[in-house]
């Protein structure tokens, strides 16, 4: 697998004497925190390269390369939530506690977190070194990661920062917030390295850039709908962003339509853990009918996403957008 | 000034949009960590520049992106301190508060160390994006980060992990946390990015590389006993790597040195911040006559590495290694 060769290629990296003990904790922190997810961003790169590549059957060459450059979204993927736990001060990820969490380990996982990042360019290097995009592999993963760590600061100055203060929420913000910290690294990056792949040039593709944002934005919307109506036995886990005063889609979209009344209702009680506060701020949703806005957002923006998909010149990309597009359209999980 | 020129881009950067609340929390966070220190680092870029051109005058476009190539190094300087400080628990830095202490800040601040990380690649691309060594530079700046992370990871695992435990320290082991933790982006990176820019390949240096990284030990040496011996006046700072259990040099030599009594006293007092435990310490500093080993070391250290210099067969190259040499043979700061 191709996971255990990347691993046992870190662990005996030439440009590091590791000690045994050193070795050891690596590939502990590895195991811990890279497998283990649901690894969509991962797989996406092979299930498109595969698209873009029309039926023709992949050398296990190019099967291995298209599964490694999805590890590294995983890596990534891996450093950002061993920090975010961090400065979230969360308990619990992937149903196990989280890395900082550990007996011994504490504020070591901020520099596990720089490892895990640490070994994206190691991987491409070792594997992409000689290929012709490889200077635009590198280029890829700085920006969007510079665009991800951007995001994540505007939703920790946001939410983080001083006293709870609705007022600051809003459409435009929460679009950005979910632009940058989610969009970019989960949907365009995938497809962004499965294009390298295939030899083609990114400034050629801002329009499948911008398509692939939308998408995202849409899962980021549904995520923030799923924790709130979402069936907690199909999602797996039980919602919190109402206690945890999260800048989610619903409590915008509340803002937006309530009166003055009802703006004073979520101002009192929005962010409050109590079970009362909670309930009293899903009553709200329910009067103001934001399963009906959702219902009506979901159409329009999966209507609007079809369209521009469709309108672009090539089948193969309308069928990689299209699998993403099916894999999250009503989802319930 | 550069500073401000590479500050503004990046305020500005097009891969983002930043709020105006975003925009002035970044540039709070850049003049608060990046300048200010002594930018020994940084400087060294342009001077070894200087001495390669051997006195060739430098055009205005030369110094600005040697200036440019100094300041990503200081950036890259500020990430580490800024995580450094929230993994050691640090009150100040440079004087100052650490920033993870301002008024809320605290675990952003992991975040910030991310964002500064972010702007080397942002300003490497803006700025080298069409120079034949590109790519290059991106490698090295990667390579210097994978081992300083990795030096950050044997000091942390060995100095944090579970209970204090002497015995783990030996000479080998204070040899690789230096030369990894300190001596790759502080000796080899700015020496390296003014190699790159006369448009030298790297792999034809490796023997400049391995000085410059015996210089890097060699200072770090000179820093452990600074620390100790040193005159706070002079220093700057009252040294506490007793107090803090740490792999110092001085206690690793000690601990080659000591009987088997002695050893006991170093185990019992060692990393304790009662004073005198500490004054213990000290004392047996002095009966190994750690003061004249130290003579002793600085002696052959500066004599081995004058004849690897003497043996350079280019006189640019000599002349800047000279330069770094000559800035830190017999400091006391
Ligand atoms: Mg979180
Ligand atoms: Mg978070
Ligand atoms: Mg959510
Ligand atoms: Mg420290
Ligand atoms: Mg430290
Ligand atoms: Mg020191």
């Amino acid at each position: 697998e191709v996971y255990s060769t990347l691993k046992s290629e870190l662990l005996h990296d030439p440009a590091f004497e590791f000690t045994d003990e050193s070795r050891k904790w690596v590939e502990r922190m590895l195991d811990y925190n890279v497998p283990g997810g649901k690894l969509n961003r991962g797989l996406s790169v092979i299930d498109s390269y595969k698209l873009l590549k029309e039926g023709k059957e992949l050398t296990d060459d190019e099967i291995f390369l298209a599964s490694a450059l999805g590890w590294c979204i995983e890596w990534l993927q891996a450093y950002f939530l061993v920090l975010d736990d961090i400065m979230d001060k969360s308990l619990t990820r992937r149903g196990q506690p989280c890395w900082f969490r550990q007996p011994k380990i504490g504020m070591i996982a901020v520099n596990d977190g720089l490892i895990l990042r640490n070994h994206i360019p190691r991987v491409l290097k070792k594997h992409f070194g000689g290929k012709p995009y490889y200077v635009d592999l590198l280029d890829l993963f700085n920006e969007v990661e510079f665009q991800t760590a951007s995001g994540q600061m505007i939703d920790l100055i946001t939410t983080h920062e001083g006293e709870k203060d609705l007022s600051k929420y809003s459409l435009p913000l929460h679009h950005r917030i979910v632009q940058y910290k989610t969009a970019y690294y989960s949907f365009y990056l995938p497809v962004a390295c499965a294009l390298l792949m295939t030899g083609e040039n990114l400034d050629n593709h801002i329009e499948v850039k911008s398509i692939l944002i939308e998408m995202g934005t849409y899962f980021q919307v549904q995520d923030d709908y799923l924790d709130c109506f979402g069936d907690p036995e199909v999602i797996g886990k039980v919602g919190t962003d109402i206690e945890d005063f999260k800048c989610s889609w619903l409590v915008v979209k509340a803002l937006e339509r309530a009166s003055e009344e009802q703006k004073r209702l979520l101002h009192e009680n929005y962010g409050n853990a109590d079970p009362a506060c909670v309930a009293k701020v899903k009553e709200l949703y329910m009067a103001l009918d934001l399963q009906g806005v959702f219902a009506e957002y979901e159409r329009t923006s999966y209507e609007n996403i079809i369209k521009r998909i469709e309108a672009h010149p090539s089948k193969a990309v309308q069928d990689v957008l299209k699998s993403f597009l099916k894999k999250i359209y009503k989802r319930e999980k």
